[in-house]
């Protein structure tokens, strides 16, 4: 008999372990747990040039107002085409909505702000992005601050680097998406 | 004295199924939870239009670059008054501050970003949100990305829907609230 | 052995009462805790005014298009210095990048998004802020809704205060980082 309420006590505890464990887990450990959804997208930009209206995807609203070379002032508002692939003429998986605008004196620097949209069989909703695109660096970190639909009250990482630069009006993207919070 | 072990036992378990039950749910099924503080508001632009400065709430700053007839490039910041029901002249109850701008070559469609400011007796904070604005659709969600004061941290959806639409300086919103994080 | 018994009983009810309530005290009184991170910051804005250039951290990019004396409609795109004291030539611990505008016609009132990147052997990575500027205020509270590097996922409330307001071209706020969630 008294072995049996230490046995069910030992057991007792052991579950009451486990069960701190994993709360204590689930609010400690995100940085290292892997993400609950993760995929990887190309991001195409075609300024608008003065003459490219029908292939252009975004356009300059304001232009550098600072002297230099780096175009710290221009304000580019977007609509560009999200693939899975790096062919800008696949099939668009997503719409990328917002504006960036360049922010350096001595260096290519810039700042985005916008929506994925999907609207496919595969998901339907929107991520909302923001964050510095230090392009100084290969790899830039922005901030995945919530989502719509699909992706209901996402938070998470979206890490870009520059796949293509071609002149002043063509750019590529690739974009790593982790979420770390689904719901 | 066994039975009173044994009784002691199932209530313990039951307890730790439960607590592990309210742990689980808090954690995985807030998609299909009621919301924490859920209200509807109206939201009202009055555009500038070059005469009408002393009702105007918002005003354009940047204009459409890219040519054709659903305004991509144009870009908005406003101050908007907030009413509880659908009249232009109710008692607002908060201002929307913020921008939107139009951003597709072939439909009006926008994106948004802005601060819902209370300072009444009933609400004082704020309620930050960000989102496209997919005007194809009736009805479109935006993130509640964040909040302070008595909206501290808050995080959630609002869902917004063209309620009126008169010409190019008038329109109304209206706005559903959900908010699925509260402290 | 009965005694053993109810003394295993009241301790392990007395466990179990303390995990539910600092379960419980994690997700409901986070108003009430510490932040996780806390520390305050002086953020400074030089205004290009045409012949500044070398030493103009911000720049105009749209113009007020409201009539009006308090700039609604200006918009200003900014790569501003961020020192931990408030000598604006001290070296700077971070840069913050983004826009402000202001929006209200009868007094100053602004809204922000920037992103504070650090990039120093004490911390590296960004913080993502947004909110209402509401310059009426002594001090206002702007949304840290999402981190990334050092502040991985993180989300708090960022206090400003104005510092200092030297004419037209130059101002410091005092920034005051409270993050609730750290990873």
């Amino acid at each position: 008999m008294g072995q049996l309420v230490q046995k069910s006590c030992f057991f007792l505890f052991l579950f009451l372990f486990l069960i701190c464990q994993s709360v204590l887990a689930s609010q400690k450990s995100l940085r290292h747990r892997k993400p609950c959804k993760h995929f990887e997208l190309y991001y195409h930009d075609i300024l608008f040039n003065g003459t490219n209206a029908a292939n252009a995807t975004s356009t300059k609203v304001a232009n550098q107002s600072l002297p230099g070379n780096f175009n710290f002032g221009m304000l580019v508002v977007f609509n560009d085409p999200i693939t899975k692939d790096n062919h800008l003429l696949s099939p668009p998986i997503a719409r990328a909505q917002g504006l960036f605008f360049y922010n350096k004196k001595d260096d290519y620097n810039a700042w985005f702000a916008f929506t994925l949209v999907f609207n496919s069989s595969q998901h339907k909703g929107t991520i909302n992005i923001m964050g510095a695109d230090l392009m100084a660096e290969e790899t830039r970190d922005f901030s995945v601050v919530g989502g719509t639909g699909d992706f209901f009250m996402t938070r998470g990482i979206a890490t870009i680097r520059t796949d293509t630069l071609q002149g002043a009006y063509y750019f590529r993207l690739k974009m790593d998406i982790k979420l770390y919070e689904c719901y």
